[in-house]
């Protein structure tokens, strides 16, 4: 799946697939006849119910997760709106490589594949205060990086970035997407001081008013305002629901890179859910926006896919528990 | 350590070790150099540092996790408060022997141990509306068996129960180290409807007044409305404190009865974290008042150290980041 145009892009999001009713209502059936009091599992249910209706399995697995993290350059660095100087994307890229980070030790931990796009990081964005961001086959080319990075064998995908500058890009989408001004939206991202909170908020206002007329349209704010490594999770976010792969979302810059989907199409995240809510002072408010209820809360705020690689373990035990436990037939137990 | 008098185990719990500031001031120094903006990874570094000064390393493991599950069967069940016969807490013990229950699923899937104690379930406490639940050498026997089932080559205990009818004792027990009446503790368990709520809710009120008397002394209070799970789950809280060995709570009736190490020793519980906070209604407000803040929030109510459980996957997270992460330096990256 490569796209030539954003029209045939903007038309693929208008056909997506459902989720399998068999394989859903089959999960909760089981559910109903494990050995607990029904509903006792909370969320554990309802996890292997949802991923039972993306994998269209009755008892589904979690034997390839495939967590994508994809790394960007953002022009609007050069305003002053990040604690890090911009070459640490660079040089977290080659952490990645070496084995260095957090993501690194997650995705390990869970027994993930981990994979590392870098998106022409030597070539930043345009600053988004002045110009779009991208140009329309800039665009193209970082989605379709994004959409050929879902292999149709990955029983979850997890999405996560890497990009200093790129929560200032997170925030302008999210406005765009959702409404408001910077103040909704802004956060201190890698942790920047007031002055540099105050830059932030003042660049991102800047930006909005400098494309206002053209954010109307998710994939035009995309390109304007957005980057290279959120324009390719939001292709990896379209990939996963073409292929009925569920998708674990992360933070901040992941969830407003996804919501462009939810934006062109209703219930176009009904195939992903949210493994952690971010300190990150958006985040909250756009999880409430899609309606989504993320798993954890433990004030990450790290990205790396490192709060969705986080909740896979979450989901490996409602998967445990769905598949091994008896049920009160087989366990002669009388049933409340 | 097997106590022989109450005023024996009273004693103990004056006199509980702290943890080991060295360990953890070389685990917070650990994460400051850790390529990551400082703070980023939110709670995983507060676990960090917490194994770190209850297991004394700087550099924490989850070798030898072990589960333990204590049953005991509980009088009160003849006043109609579970939605569950009493029976059910044989089967289910037989359940846990099969490997047929979630904690079994769940143990496995974290790599932990999991050890299920029976405390004379063919023989029910007393009914605590009439009576004291237990005698001074019944509160005992079981405290005893909650100690000795801890283990020192422990790196990580989980405690659990099962006993049908335990939410009611839990709920009188929260009462009387805490204040406030019945309908301030008192949940739907394993899900009693209204009318059997609302018996239920006459129970522990006229537990509380029956033995209103008693109630100010901690382990009176244990003896009159516990259990024998509550007593050993105290005991195996206390056991841990006394070896240093960091402890993870679970539920409602865990939580009330390492409540009581917490009333009888200010810091009594600084040891422990809470895994999960249930749906049980009284879990959040006995949370609340041991300053105790659950790693995760899944809507569970089932007990049986399954939330508990769930968490080390957190834990685990926590150390591969810890242990596994490359410093600022080792990466040569710009710090922020």
């Amino acid at each position: 799946m490569t796209f030539r145009t954003i029209d045939e892009l903007r038309m693929a999001c208008l056909v997506l697939p459902e989720g399998n009713d068999t394989s859903a209502t089959a999960a909760a059936a089981r559910q109903s006849i494990l050995t607990k009091p029904l509903g006792s599992l909370g969320r554990l249910e309802e996890i292997a119910i949802w991923l039972a209706r993306w994998q269209g399995r009755a008892i589904p697995r979690l034997d390839r997760v495939h967590v994508l993290v994809f790394a960007g350059s953002h022009g609007v660095t050069a305003q002053g709106v990040s604690a890090f100087p911009a070459e640490v994307t660079a040089q977290m890229v080659q952490n990645f490589a070496r084995g260095g980070a957090a993501i690194n030790q997650l995705a390990r931990q869970t027994g993930a594949k981990l994979v590392v796009k870098s998106l022409e990081i030597e070539k930043p964005t345009a600053d988004f205060t002045q110009a779009p961001a991208m140009t329309a086959d800039e665009l193209l080319e970082a989605v379709n990086a994004g959409i050929n990075s879902v292999q149709d064998e990955a029983d979850l995908v997890c999405l996560g970035e890497m990009g200093i500058g790129n929560t200032t890009a997170a925030a302008a989408l999210a406005a765009a997407l959702f409404g408001g001004t910077a103040r909704d939206w802004v956060g201190r991202g890698t942790g920047v001081d007031d002055a540099g909170f105050s830059r932030k908020v003042e660049v991102v206002d800047r930006a909005l008013a400098h494309h206002a007329k053209a954010l109307a349209d998710p994939l035009e704010a995309l390109r304007r305002v957005g980057g290279r490594e959120l324009a390719a999770m939001f292709g990896a976010a379209l990939a996963s629901r073409k292929r009925r792969i569920p998708l674990m979302l992360d933070g901040f810059v992941c969830t407003a890179a996804a919501a462009v989907l939810a934006r062109l199409a209703q219930g176009g995240l009904a195939h992903a859910m949210t493994g952690h809510v971010s300190a990150e002072a958006g985040h909250r408010k756009l999880v409430d926006c899609l309606g989504q209820r993320p798993l954890l809360d433990l004030g990450m705020r790290l990205g790396e896919a490192s709060g969705a690689c986080l909740a896979v373990d979450i989901l490996r035990g409602a998967i445990a528990c769905h598949s091994g436990m008896a049920t009160f037939t087989e366990a002669g137990i009388a049933e409340g």
